[in-house]
């Protein structure tokens, strides 16, 4: 790690002129801290640059001294890829145009510091939507987004971030300017450089601004509270919902029922969603571009499911209100968790198929580790990816607990390694996950992933705590 | 370029096995041209490995001897990328297992040498989708669609191969082996590198086997031929068609008059698909995941356009006959030139909404640079991609209007760059094209992907001749 000489540091701020950087310690302050309080940070520059090229002449003064640099967005990232331990830290944050939206062509170009919330109002502004959705949308930015390749609940239908990305602009690690804001939809030219970038978390280079994908509005939208015996079930239905809409899932959430007495019990203005209180729950939500088709779709899939006793129970939504209830109480699962003192948070994947068993074996292996430990498993299930949470028994030593935090982690990811999952589904690796990763990548990607970097960034000055 | 030594050879003989290789110049001849028979490549050896294992085994005594390979699929690539020239040849086409298929991950895992049509009969057996669909997919192989990122016709809804790829399986140019066979919709842990493998035309490892996604099949598809007045028209009523269907245009391809003319006169068992004869022709399908609703979407939109002038003419396909004849004068434009004494052929692709200012300003340079030259172009302009071909002027010596392809190409490629467009859409650069490209691709970009290159086969024995 290399902090800028004081010449370093004296060409950075004249680069960024006024109002472009600060060294004040209480203004970088909320900066360095993650939400969730894991780390805390510092720099000896933060650096706001207004342009591309501006942060192209900041990259290049770093690249000729050598000077370490952690590139920024929101600050909403759950690894602590964004939190600086002594680089300079470059935020993206000013950099705010929406350049231009193309409604014929299903796409829009926004600068890296536009929130995810401003590109989602930019795009229905134009009559189209832009799908990716998540907690933090009104904080996260698309250049962080992109770098970490973000998910949120509508992957099941729309995919991950890189399946929303036309075009990137960004700043290679020397300083050049890579433009490839293509608005294209096929492009055989060579080797898809944008790729690389997304979901590098800011290893590769500075995403300056995008070209993402625009859908068309839904014409129709039904959402349900379903409750279930089993994951398996859940399973099932997920399968047939799909079957029988063409692709019509929209969002596809599991819950147990201990995250939901959480949640009714610590998160206030919520209510059970169901009548009866089932040991699984599952929001589903259909979308149509049929005008009234997704609610008859919903319908009719859940009374034959429910006929043929796959589901126990279930409540359509009849108002937005009723909608957004639904959503609360999946949204706030992990929120619930902090008066139950907290725990191991995962964020893991396995294929589809295999969840009901995974959430069998993972729940004895945390037991014979961790005997009486609660565990409120959630997520976005239609895609494969749950946030596997641990929390201490009942009555335990806290802080013991949160100690054994690690060694309980390698219990949780040994189990998903054997199911062919991922130990980090959406948030990346960051500085909280890389090293946990190098148990389960294999000697030969872990090489291939250095010889790469090493290729574009030879002197390893982006966000170099950060990944192999 | 380095052909094998004696000891080389005789390795990879050995290693091959009896049945694995062959020097028989009468057995490697079909394996050797193009079939547009602009190449005729030469090789002294073809491996035909019927493992991954094998394959891993082939590529370490290539490394270690430093002999160059040409990865080979269907063998069904337009720009001569799979055509060895002194180049030991790999073929895949012996690793022909469907691996697995699980209908609850909509996923299935298939050998580089299976064909697509074969990977899209697996997956309906199991009552699920393969989208990718073009005109060689009886030959073209699962290998081969992954390198060179292969488009098609129902790219507007499912996109390219990029993005239907959930897992591959690599030979690496120093003969290790990539296991990413992963059936997750969400892994971010570090790099995606199968990302690197799609599109990279063989230059970068001989992917052996992929986890591709699968859809459901759709419960109402609807096909109409439509007659109208320009190509502006034409993007105006994809833009209706894609927003009132929420998504539901599967195909949207568009011929000229010329093109219609062609194949009338040229391909047998045609016939005119309208009662008139309009300047522009677009075949339109649609599909819902609702019974029927793609006819009554079709037939709703179809009559407002009329309605309103946007459309002169269309012809709703009312049996299966009907709508294989609409895809057959689609299908049969490229054909249909060879009577006319063959041209110029371009694959690009400009932002849709630029399509209609692309062809008036092409058609412009064209006819300046080649006066009475013909311009049939087609295509896939749902998604930006037409095929832009240029015929030999009634009359003109056509040898000599052959010899200027190449200057000819620059005109109509300068017009594609300055609308931000790609003068590989699908095709990719191979052989044929990677020198023009250098005239489009910035000096950062061919850097940046000689350098990657480089990071991984710093031999340069994969595929040496093509890309940068």
């Amino acid at each position: 790690m290399t902090s800028p000489s004081p010449e370093a540091s004296n060409s950075l701020k004249v680069a960024a002129g006024p109002g472009g950087w600060t060294d004040d310690p209480a203004e970088i302050a909320p900066w360095l801290k993650e939400w969730r309080n894991r780390w805390s940070g510092h720099t000896p520059l933060m650096l706001t640059p207004r342009s591309t090229d501006e942060v192209a002449r900041l990259v290049r003064i770093c690249a000729e001294h050598q000077v370490a640099i952690v590139p920024q967005g929101g600050a909403t990232g759950l690894v602590g890829g964004q939190v600086p331990f002594g680089e300079v830290l470059l935020s993206l944050r000013k950099m705010r145009a929406v350049r231009d939206v193309t409604p014929l062509d299903d796409a829009m170009t926004v600068e890296a510091g536009v929130t995810l919330l401003e590109a989602q109002q930019a795009a229905a502004a134009a009559g189209r939507m832009f799908p990716l959705s998540l907690a933090a949308e009104g904080s996260a930015t698309i250049g962080g987004v992109i770098s970490t390749n973000a998910g949120g609940t509508a992957v099941i239908r729309y995919g991950v971030m890189r399946d929303l990305v036309l075009g990137i602009e960004a700043v290679l690690p020397n300083g050049e300017i890579f433009r490839g804001l293509k608005r294209l939809r096929k492009d055989n030219t060579g080797y898809d450089l944008k790729q690389l970038l997304i979901g590098a978390e800011g290893t590769l280079g500075v995403v300056t601004a995008a070209t993402l994908k625009l859908f068309p509005v839904m014409r129709s939208r039904a959402t349900a509270m379903v409750g279930l015996e089993s994951a398996r079930d859940a399973i099932e239905l997920l399968a047939r919902a799909k079957a029988e809409t063409g692709g019509g899932v929209e969002a596809f959430e599991l819950m147990k029922r201990i995250g939901m007495e959480f949640v009714l019990r610590n998160i206030p203005d919520t209510r059970e969603p169901l009548e009866s209180t089932p040991p699984w729950y599952v929001l589903i939500e259909l979308v149509s571009g049929e005008p009234g088709a997704a609610e008859v779709g919903l319908e009719r899939i859940l009374t034959a499911a429910f006929e043929e006793g796959l589901i126990v129970d279930a409540a359509i939504a009849r108002t937005d209100s009723q909608r957004a209830d639904f959503w609360k109480v999946r949204e706030e699962q992990s929120a619930a968790q902090k008066p139950e003192g907290g725990g191991w948070k995962h964020d893991v994947s396995v294929p589809v198929s295999r969840i009901a068993d995974f959430l069998d074996e993972a729940a004895a292996a945390v037991q014979a580790f961790e005997p009486g430990a609660r565990v409120s498993a959630f997520g976005h299930v239609g895609d494969g990816n749950m946030h596997y949470d641990v929390l201490c028994p009942p009555g335990a030593d806290h802080a013991a607990f949160i100690g054994r935090w690690a060694e309980g982690s390698q219990v949780v990811h040994d189990v998903v390694a054997r199911y062919d999952g991922s130990i980090s589904a959406e948030h990346g690796l960051g500085r909280l996950k890389t090293d946990e990763a190098r148990r389960y990548k294999t000697p030969l990607e872990i090489a291939t992933m250095k010889a790469v970097r090493e290729a574009i960034d030879p002197q390893r000055i982006m966000n170099p705590a950060v990944l192999f």
